[in-house]
């Protein structure tokens, strides 16, 4: 039935997301244990370096009794391929074969082919098991997008954040920008700080700012990584960022170079851009962003005040650069369009 | 019972809006005559110069009979005070009392002090008829907004259409604009003119574009005023707007006066205002404007594609202009913001 593997691929999903900001590198994954149409078990991966959701939800199937056949004539539910290769942790195909399912149904096959040659659908398949998939493809490539960016192209997910007033511009004509929100927008930028490994910035927000770059939430001990376009020395000792273990400044001015640096170098998957007009140009201009929160306040300043773009050369009006609005929302008195590029 | 009240007086703003674009300089009015909570009959005032939603609800119930005592011991709900006055139909009090109806519920008092002072409460009270208000006022002003603001300032309702980028520009650097928004948004543009007495542009617009300003809206007839800013003088004999009989060429740079004298000298009671730059910005700083209706294209242009507003004379972030956002709707692949001033 495709209407109950929709039920249980979205409850994936939905497990899936508690993983949220501790996971990274790895994907965001929830699994569910189904026997005629009831839910034995749940799992979800919920931190980098512990089990995969698959495992999660057979051990807490299996609780003080053994794993073989614990799930004796059941379907699993996972969100993403199971993996079959030794990793931090043993293989997902070999613990589903020996807790006795006979059905595995994933949402999307792994974007890395090392993986796919692995041949998880295989070994699974070669065991005797049913094997579905694709179930709600789309959706479950949403949920990990920075994961699929990563894996295809070596790069991290780049989510550029700006606070425009109505008019589009970015700070008064001496650069003021404080505040040009209300608390729940500003609340939204540090989860979303929250949500990604890195927070970047260029040379003249740190001048003129002298911000941490911290995620201010309660609750939250989370440290990110800050980048800054910029050499140490250009900035005056009293410089928080300065003293950050996390911050790395740099002078890198090919961004593809510098952005494939920190995935490689630092497993930063993603990267929250909240420049200025210099920076948000050159990352426009570099192709490199994935993704564009742009909260609008109920504001006009007009004039000279600075705008969010500098010089993108694009010179007449048919060359614009295409900015799909995927989402639309209101938060506090101001608007929140959520943009997709490359998409 | 409250209850009632309100939804009887919510199904008078749906019948008054079904005169939108016909009955100005009139207000839009809708009447319910009820009894022991059931509708007898509905009326609104459908095109100006015609009967009054309460005369038109009453001669409904009345059919072939006698008006008199044809709605004995009902309650009529009307979204405006009832008119004591002989206009261009008799006083509404009168027929209301001579149906015999016993209760008159209406939403919000005319907002012309004039109107007030001829007692239309005290006429129904002294008739010996209950009388309930205000019932959902702020919706019923907000119905209304053109004919309060007519009223109350004596000039017509001043609605800002611009169609931007996400990065705020209204055209390139040449100053090319069609198309920056959709279909679906353009069409919305079209039921804008449809609601507004005229339209108004500025020269450049004219020069630039030479359009005619009609309604185009399959089914539509209604033609506009056009208001230009410019001298017929200023523009090329193939100008189309010289050729239109509604259109009013002004070289008028008081707006205040202009809009004061297109309210009394032609009864043009809301104006579109579909401007460029320099005209957004001289209404902008005139604080004459009510509304913002902002189209806002997933596009980007950047550099020195022309933004929206020129110099609004706001020097520093804390002096910016108050905007509020009312709303936020997806058009197409658009979004459509709208923003009330001096609300």
């Amino acid at each position: 039935m495709v209407g109950q593997d929709d039920f249980f691929i979205r409850r994936t999903f939905t497990l899936a997301e508690r993983g949220r900001g501790s996971v990274s590198p790895n994907p965001l994954v929830g699994a569910v244990i189904v026997r005629n149409g009831k839910i034995l078990a749940e799992g979800w991966h919920k931190k980098y370096g512990g089990h995969h959701a698959e495992r999660d939800a057979i051990l807490k199937l299996a609780g003080q009794k053994p794993i073989k056949n614990c799930a004796r004539g059941a379907v699993i539910y996972v969100n993403l391929e199971p993996c079959a290769h030794h990793g931090q942790t043993p293989p997902c195909t070999d613990i589903i074969i020996e807790a006795g399912i006979k059905k595995v149904v994933f949402a999307v096959r792994d974007p890395n082919p090392q993986v796919r040659k692995l041949g998880s659908v295989r070994i699974l398949k070669k065991a005797g098991l049913e094997v579905v998939y694709p179930v709600l493809e789309q959706e479950a490539r949403e949920l990990n997008k920075v994961f699929f960016k990563n894996q295809t192209q070596s790069l991290p997910y780049i989510t550029l954040k700006s606070a425009v007033t109505l008019d589009g511009k970015i700070a008064d004509a001496r650069g003021r920008s404080k505040w040009l929100t209300g608390p729940e927008a500003r609340a939204e930028v540090q989860k979303l700080r929250l949500t990604h490994d890195a927070v970047l910035v260029g040379k003249n927000t740190v001048l003129q700012d002298n911000p941490r770059l911290s995620i201010r939430l309660t609750g939250i001990q989370k440290e990110n990584y800050k980048i800054i376009l910029g050499a140490r020395g250009q900035f005056p000792k009293n410089t928080k960022l300065l003293k950050d273990p996390l911050a790395i400044f740099t002078v890198e001015r090919d961004l593809k170079k510098l952005l494939a640096g920190l995935y490689r170098e630092h497993k930063i998957c993603s990267v929250l851009v909240e420049g200025g007009a210099a920076v948000n140009t050159s990352f426009l201009r570099s192709g490199m962003v994935d993704e564009w929160q742009l909260f609008i306040a109920p504001k006009i300043l007009g004039g000279d005040a600075l705008p969010v773009f500098g010089d993108l050369g694009i010179k007449k009006l048919a060359d614009f650069k295409h900015a799909p609005i995927q989402s639309v929302q209101k938060i506090g008195a101001d608007v929140l369009l959520n943009i997709r590029f490359n998409k």
